[in-house]
């Protein structure tokens, strides 16, 4: 049997108390995440637990290699059974690390599997988790709709086929799913494909020709997005960028239209107008900009080369930038053009640039405008959430916080969101036994509640 | 009844002996705030809550604006007590910020006022504090020396009307007032009201024609300054800069004065000459040096162009000048001329860069002559009071550390070394409990007693 | 008596278990320090207190600077007991001080001394410590064999004597002593005694006419090194540089050699390579590298004029130099050349960085290839010490951690071996109690061990 106990996580008898009278029965809307949603409308029942749990985690990966675990047992050639067990022998001893946490917790909540996680147990729990996937129908609805998730924004390319959430929406599902618009292949100018992505969209907009022409082909398709439930748009920068004038940044993208090679200083001169511009376009349609910084991408040359993007060797980055952020924020806003944005940093040492840059452009039409964002990938665990929640309610206001999401290429993560709201309740829990705040325990209640679901339903526009 | 108890903060037995047996008893020596000496001068009762509490604290303005509260009823036309409920409203949730503790121990020890701040007590508060205010004669000095505050620096311009100072001394108040000499606005060289500045220093002095004079002319006004009681001064700079040639800044400083833009770079250059030449001064006299660095100004223009200065819409800053600060020391000393400093950071990335590297230029000469200051504007909190004290302690000495101030233009602030006081008892008081630490409680004790008023008197040379 | 129990620093039953029975035990192996090896085969008896303790420790200098203490009683004229009364007293309240832990256990393991230190009983302290030196033969011997020390590894420069390993190896003490391989002095090519430590390793080996002679050399004399037992080497730059062309590290070279000044930037094109050249060198030869980043060294000119180097007047710099360290490690793994490294990092903003970008670079070819280093020297602390573990944990793998170090120059530091094993137990008890992990305690036994000892003879391939 795990460790896992019911108060996990929760350390005193008011955050028990917060947690099961108020957060453990709030749906989730996860408003941002990586799943496929052609998966979600094909709805295949899975084979094994390795194709539900291992198959495309990089985040697992990553502790694997940490560990020294050869990558044939982890992207190689092994068997599925055999890069499963060596998985449950890494996680053996992974104490602290949130995979630890969450994996154990997915077993339990999905598979009804107690077993801990070891090298040990690996064979017992292989066994106990495909009996149970063969013997019930284990599906994407299933998932989702066992984890009493509501809402899913997926992330989308500008480009990219949106009759599937439209044919979802037949579906019937228990939960509804839409898209966030995303422009980072068109953004990302300098990459060898670039032309390829340009084709795509111009097969669904107008030709290409130059900077405006690529301004109104964006636009169209944000209105085929928003058609189909978009209500979010998410941009993924190493660091914001100062922003040129466009006459500099239609000189690269003609460049780059005419096949040549960008340089670097050229790329950012693009990507600093795109930025600005989509921006600009975010909040004529009113629609909510998550704004990711911090991301240093593709350390390791030889395994992109082997395994691609997205595959585990990613770190953060010195970013710099809070200065060039000042200065977007305040043209756009200067502009009557600043969207509501949701920042998400991944370089702990710009939290505190980070909240109090964001809270010198909040703006009472909009509540919680300006959010910073929750605990994100290698921030995403409790040290990580536990600091966010110390920074956010020292410089910042926690009542109109949005919460968590999983940000997660896999259908098991919902946990997380579990995860965080016993470390909420527990943070608040602690300061009210400690007599550092109040002890009216239907207040502190009520926010818990819109931080886990209620905030982020009226951030996003959700109609319920 | 609010959730404050006596214990407040001192989570064990030491901890509560610590406070109540040595710190509470101290006086207090504000060494840094920005109150208006004219109105300790006038000492004219106040009016009602909303005018001692809220009318120019842009600290609670951030707050009420990160919760979405509108414009109008912050600094706009709303009325006093419609701005008073509204910042009830957004204090009853804004759980773990200093501002929901301060406000609550505020209203509790200068108005007798316990209800726990809410919406829902709002108007309550609104009477019982009025009434109080009403029946008791409310003033500057009522409030200061019912705090048990013996000395306070006021932070002024160089060319700020000195007599004021006299004036108090006449008053026979029970607690000393002295300027800490600043000289921002004369090191503000790219301000468009740059030469107004200079006009009224030259009316104080003598004709600025070039950098010389100038210089002169500060020298006179620090004589003018330390005749009043100064023994502070104070620097505040978005980061530390290299120190150019004077040839380099006359030119600037010239251009300037004949009223010519100054470019960044050219302010930059003035900028880093003047804060060698000042702190130079400060060494020839003696004066302290209170250093400020990473505060980034002014982020949205529409508001600062709304509101003006200094209404909270500033925010930390990036900076990366410890290999400035460094030079700038050690060109100093070599020159026998670095004044003791206090390095006020902004920027909790910057704090162990900053510790370790004062900690490179102690000199017996003056006890703790290089500070760690405390904890302050964004980092003047809960969390960044104790990361203070585990800086400070884990890089530094604690024994000499001049403590709290309150950096603050209300005269309700004084709390805040109270506040202060409780997490230094807890952080000694949790390590004695723990074996950490010597159980001596006389010999903690004594350096609790330093830390609170008799390090700040000794360091600042103030006469008894 | 002291503070001193014997749970010190293990807050849970489960940790003092975790301490007791697993931890205590094992051996040390101290694989990164700076004891003379010569003293070590002289192996004198010490004479007093002040010697073995205070001598050439400025750790210790350095918090007595802090505290204010004159360097007369530092470094200066004053006598031996003079100068350790005054240390005592500055220890009497340097609380949270990881010195003042240290030196506390210190006297207890070493001298079986439990006076509290402090100003009053410095005296007796004194007279007891010198007591049980004279009444005991007190070596190097002695000290390292008592503390359960079975591996050293000292730090040597290229040029060094390896005779004296050759001749310790004879002794036939129960620890072995091999040297790291060290090219700092080789690396900084700006220093005035630049060509001096040249014609030192010209002896050695071949004339040093230009780069590639210089590379040959450095070859030739690690594999002297590999004769003794060498198989770590140690980088120490303030930050990683980006590679050059070897053409333009062979002008700077040559420049050097022709006795021309070396500007700031030809430096730092020579460092940069070498840098590169050096860890391909260590690839070759499988020898680990132990790479310290973020050292600003030197900044009190005047003191540096007085003192020397490493007399306590260094700081932490603002490195930003991650994107130099992933471009330098990628080079080199597509190079086939990427030694095993552990990054030592001093700047605790970058840890998250330094710590995802190990993790993209980790190859099962050896166990823990890329290593988190663990918190050095300012950092060496508790609070630093239980950072390192939280991020270590939240994003690595802890099983594989080689552990801790002592980086000194004093014979009596070994206890800092035995600060981190209480802090590493409590960390995983205090985590075992909260039913975060496992309960399983030979499972959580068998990775301290590893931790403590294990892990560090396997990576520096040490047979036993």
């Amino acid at each position: 049997m795990s460790y896992l106990k019911d108060n996990f996580l929760l350390y005193n008898k008011t955050a028990e108390k917060l947690y099961e009278q108020f957060a453990v029965k709030m749906p989730i809307f996860d408003y941002h995440c990586h799943l496929p949603e052609k998966q979600i409308l094909e709805n295949r029942p899975f084979g094994d637990i390795f194709e539900i749990w291992l198959a495309g985690d990089h985040y697992k990966w990553r502790l694997m290699r940490n560990f020294g675990a050869d990558e044939k047992y982890i992207t190689g050639d092994a068997t599925n059974k055999e890069k499963f067990i060596t998985y449950c022998t890494v996680l053996g001893t992974a104490f602290g690390n949130p995979l630890y946490h969450w994996s154990q917790v997915e077993l339990k909540e999905f598979f009804g599997c107690e077993k801990e996680i070891n090298q040990k147990n690996a064979e017992a729990i292989w066994e106990e988790c495909n009996k149970y996937i063969s013997e019930n129908n284990v599906t994407p609805q299933s998932l989702i709709e066992g984890s009493n998730v509501k809402h899913i924004f997926t992330t989308n390319e500008v480009f990219d086929d949106l009759t599937t959430f439209e044919k979802i929406r037949e579906k019937g599902y228990d939960f509804r799913v839409a898209p966030a618009y995303r422009g980072d292949k068109i953004m990302n100018i300098e990459a060898d494909s670039y032309l390829e992505y340009i084709k795509k969209l111009e097969v669904l907009t107008i030709p290409l020709i130059n900077l405006s022409s690529l301004e109104e082909a964006l636009e169209m398709r944000l209105n085929a997005f928003i058609k189909v439930g978009c209500t979010a748009s998410d941009i993924a920068v190493e660091q914001v960028l100062p922003v040129p004038d466009k006459r500099l940044a239609e000189k690269v993208y003609k460049r780059a239209y005419g096949g040549k090679k960008i340089s670097p200083d050229e790329a950012e001169i693009f990507k600093g107008y795109l930025t600005y511009f989509l921006m600009k376009l975010y909040a004529k349609y009113d629609i909510r900009t998550e704004l990711h910084v911090g991301a240093m991408r593709n350390n390791n040359t030889n395994m992109l080369n082997a395994l691609g993007l997205d595959t585990g060797f990613d770190s953060i980055s010195e970013t710099n930038s809070i200065k060039n952020m000042s200065r977007l924020f305040d043209k756009l806003n200067c502009e009557n053009s600043l969207p509501a944005v949701a920042v998400f940093n991944l370089n702990p040492k710009m939290n505190t640039e980070i909240m109090t840059l964001i809270g010198s452009f909040q703006s009472s039409e909009i509540e919680g405008k300006m959010q910073y964002g929750p605990a994100w990938w290698f921030l995403d665990n409790k040290v990580g959430m536990e600091n966010h929640l110390k920074d956010l309610t020292a410089t910042g206001h926690i009542a109109k916080f949005i919460g968590m999401l999983t940000d997660s290429r896999s259908f098991l993560s919902y946990p997380r969101h579990h995860y965080f709201r016993r470390i909420l309740c527990n943070y608040l829990g602690d300061m009210m036994e400690k007599n550092e705040m109040t002890n009216d325990i239907d207040a502190v209640g009520k926010v818990i509640e819109n931080i886990c679901y209620t905030n982020a339903i009226k951030y996003f526009k959700i109609e319920e």
